[in-house]
């Protein structure tokens, strides 16, 4: 097969106006195991919509976007369901920003010759192909985006996304694929994306080729510690707050340790009041991605009136979950949050 | 009980000279499924140390160190067997740190009231308490480091983590429990550690706190884009390399893209030539931490002649294939690299 | 909390007839991981159901009846989607035939203490209560039937069932629980039911019961070679097979095994031609129940064109694979087998 | 590749006398994680050797034998470790009778074509091969037993099993490969093997060929029903029991009945009062494998003082576990329990 073969069907999207599952996760809220735990937690992700109080963060951990579900995310920010991001690099930069070019994922398989398809420079997510060559020109947006657009100085994750934003609307040869994105959307809205590890992806690879084109410094740096700094005043913007969680890893540690910042500088906002998480791992290894949310109750950081821990592959649960919330339509009136406006006056990254 | 009862027994580190397992893991090899597996990731160990122009990293994600792991890393580190680490926040910073400034884990269980142990001031790893207090004292001393020791710039994580060894080297009282620190440990052996999400741990409320007791900058910042560069430089220094993973997530992710990031900046170095992955999770969800090592050579990152995973939890499979490592002495004669003399003379993040 | 109090809420079985996923699982379709892969099976057991000369095997492992999933299976049954079920025995007997004798499971919480439950003889599977009580009432009914209904001679367990689906019907007071039944609607539409392990549920204490009162043979006896045989019959009736299968265990395996049997007697059937499994057990453990469709291939059991595992726990996917069969329709039109008939003039254990 | 370059290297059982876990396993006794739980399982199994009013059941599912761990199951019971076995058929007919005929299983890989591999007639378990045609004959000389060496009546599987034993002492050809049969070694011992789901097997195309070559009663016949008898007997017998369980499935549901089942006829035995799992299951599917053993409490089956659920992989995990047993001698002067002398007088299936 050619390359071209191997690239032929392109991922589709999921669109939540197309499906309404609001009376099949109803009917699972009196069954037992993962359908009832997903009807809690669709339940959860409800009442948190509909508690004017509350701001709702949203973690992405897992190849996620390339899998189909950006447009649902999207959906999620165009109505005010969600008011702050915390994701991995991969999701932000290689995957949304990716597909902001203008460029696509390809329906894949797992039963292929992976040194062969190393020859024919693509890449492979499980199931899912992606060209190199398209990823590397994505690699230099985000060098050109440093060497030429940026001033030289540090800036957090966030910051830096919104710059990703502004960069998308900056040319109209992004216009038909901007609208579908998420760092555009968000941007657009006024809701902060944090990267935590944003080195950590495509993005890393644009900062090693400003800091190689740029051999004298001062360079354009991505201040880790000011994210955390940043993230941490949007619960002291908004107290009350709930977790919409999508896998574990950094994403959730992030945004369940935020609690404990405001503690530490004597600002005690209270425990995350909802909290839910889809993920197929489990708590035996100790590892934090499987971690309940119970054993995060102990750390202080999640209460356990409202929580639910979901074990599912999120591709099938969080279509279910996102698509009740939409469809039941308690965010209805909920106010846009546009925690970016705190920091527009000066950045907090230096 | 009282929290003094919860908080009894504490996690014993596990002692490579106590054991010796060759002849287990050898008859292993003619086994099936994971001893099979483990066998043969703890011969790939064993000949990529023996492969003098090999460079060994080792990562680590997952709970390890308060689990019972520090001395089998330290032993690693203390005989040349790793030559970097690239790590979560938590195993360096809250874990091992922790305890080099002289606090301990607890044998726990999960089976516990979590709402009580917040009362109690205990956090809770799976089966494991830590005394939230102790740990706070942790936060304190890194807020501590920020404030009065370092210079107000960014800093890579790894060269903060380089102030932290010295930290514990500058005060004697620290003496008797810095000796079986990885931090410490590797600051005197020059082997860098990488935290790429270095806010994402104890390290981040020390950050808040230094951010909060200044007001105005400029502050000490990390710059995660210097770590990835810096990172990059080691395999720059010494072109051939091999994989000891322990958990998936960022560190996996961090480590496989830096062959990637040595082609972007034109100066393509090799694959990494061994690699092996001890994890519980799968690949059927598109996940990183799962994601098998032939599709890591799709993205031209890993070679597939010397690739392993092994599917099991850390602390069961880590001690067989370390002592394996250990108790066969092909490492015998093996230089110590000292990656940290790269960049000594002048800070990268800046 | 009193027992009444622990048992007060009843499990509710969900209905195909409340929803429609159909654009849903269309919609997963062009994703990735177990979206795909659940779309994908979706359309294979479509496909089967529209394939007239195939006939469909359904298979039970896990607590599905209990966890709400009876009504689905039942209108399977009733639609002619299912030409026979192999099953564990806890599914057909403990838990189907225990709600047709008229007794319920009970919404509960796996986070409880069990030895407190055991004291109120409260059984629990994960989340879910039944009353030990009534349990031994349905223990008891099948010793009565091995007692004073049957003859004393082996039974297959497929004709032992039918038994039982006898005996619902033969008193009005399970009217009003038959309906709703699978071993009645099965017992009704002459769709054999086959438990390979029939004495491993309640069952067995029938089983037991009905010798410790006739110490001295003749007994009801269950002739699983004779199961074997009969599963083997119905695939020599009806060549053409495929395969829809909830879990792994036993009756994977036995669904499997049935197209070596035809070999081995020389009459070669067909390699099932259609093959869909749900299951949460991977294939990293050599197990029967996470083995791959395509490691069926090697064995000749299970052909490679139309095959697809899907990685999800049975209660969120079975709903949206039999809902999708369900309303595609493709099944109007298609035959009873009647497979029962068969066996009817003589029987096969002896 | 040929079917010969396939098949070259043979699966090599794994011998307790060539390593000793001890000092390791009790290392791991302080730290956590599943290094603790095996340790606790491990210390647990020699603490049920040491109690010399507790017999042993072993249960055995996954494919054990075939992945190298017969010879370690021989060791435990040629030296008292274990007094009684349930098991899937695979493990005791295809694989370990299977090796007792002559027959090898092989060094395999996943990564192959899986449709080469049925026109090689190679049968694929995970990473290991088997010869179709060596099998076909493992099926033969169980229909042999059938038509030529039984009574045409009801057996139990254990009865047939001892049958399989006395078979293979009737012929020296069998000398060189019997002496490291579990089958052999069980039947010399006089310790009952029980398969439940006995049909579900190489036994069970035997048992096909057999109807086939005698179209008119009577068969001879298994009657799963007189195993759970026999199985409830051994309890009566030595009431104290201690179960060693490697996987779930049936095994596991049957040996934990056996202590309802005595309740039933009047004769309440005690709960089993020790009981380890080694799984790599969880509970959050409901399901029978990965239920815990505090769950198997509330079913009033096993105590919860000395109870431990080991998330491994067995082939890992069992020669740490039984090795510290061995190697712990606390099973020194345990006397044999031959509970198949219960049952020489008269046959219990019928």
């Amino acid at each position: 097969m050619t390359k071209q073969e191997y690239l032929s069907r392109t991922i589709e999207h999921l669109d939540l106006n197309t499906f309404n599952p609001v009376t099949l996760v109803d009917g699972m809220d009196a069954m037992a195991f993962q359908a009832r735990n997903l009807s809690r937690a669709a339940q959860i992700y409800d009442r948190m919509l509909g508690d004017q109080e509350t701001c709702v963060y949203l973690t992405l951990a897992g190849s996620l976007i390339s899998a189909g579900l950006k447009k649902v995310i999207v959906q999620l920010l165009e109505n005010n369901m969600v008011d702050a991001i915390v994701s991995t690099g991969a999701n932000i930069v290689d995957q949304d920003f990716f597909e902001a070019l203008g460029f696509k994922h390809y329906v894949g398989t797992p039963f292929v010759d992976d040194t062969k398809m190393r020859e024919l420079m693509i890449d492979r997510i499980y199931d899912t192909f992606i060209d190199e060559e398209d990823l590397r020109i994505c690699d230099d947006v985000i060098g050109h985006i440093c060497n030429h657009v940026l001033e030289r100085r540090p800036y957090t994750s966030r910051e830096f996304i919104v710059e990703m934003g502004r960069f998308l609307e900056s040319d109209e040869k992004y216009a038909p694929y901007r609208k579908d994105s998420i760092v555009y959307t968000a941007y657009k809205k006024g809701v902060p994306i944090f990267c935590p590890a944003f080195s950590d992806c495509s993005a890393g690879f644009g900062f090693v080729m400003h800091r190689n084109d740029n051999p004298t410094g001062p360079h354009v740096t991505i201040d880790t510690a000011g994210d955390f700094w940043e993230l941490t005043q949007t619960k002291l913007r908004n107290p009350e707050s709930g977790l919409l969680m999508i896998g574990g890893g950094v994403p959730k540690n992030f945004i369940q340790d935020v609690v404990v910042a405001t503690e530490v500088i004597g600002q005690d906002a209270p425990m995350h009041k909802y909290a839910i998480q889809i993920t197929v791992a489990d708590e035996r290894d100790g590892a934090l991605s499987g971690s309940t949310l119970k054993e995060a109750c102990s750390w202080g950081k999640v209460d356990v009136v409202y929580e639910q821990m979901v074990f599912s592959e999120a591709t099938v649960a969080l279509p279910l979950i996102a698509g009740y919330g939409y469809h039941k339509k308690s965010w209805v009136g909920r106010p846009e949050r546009r925690f970016n406006d705190i920091f527009e006056k000066a950045p907090v990254a230096r």
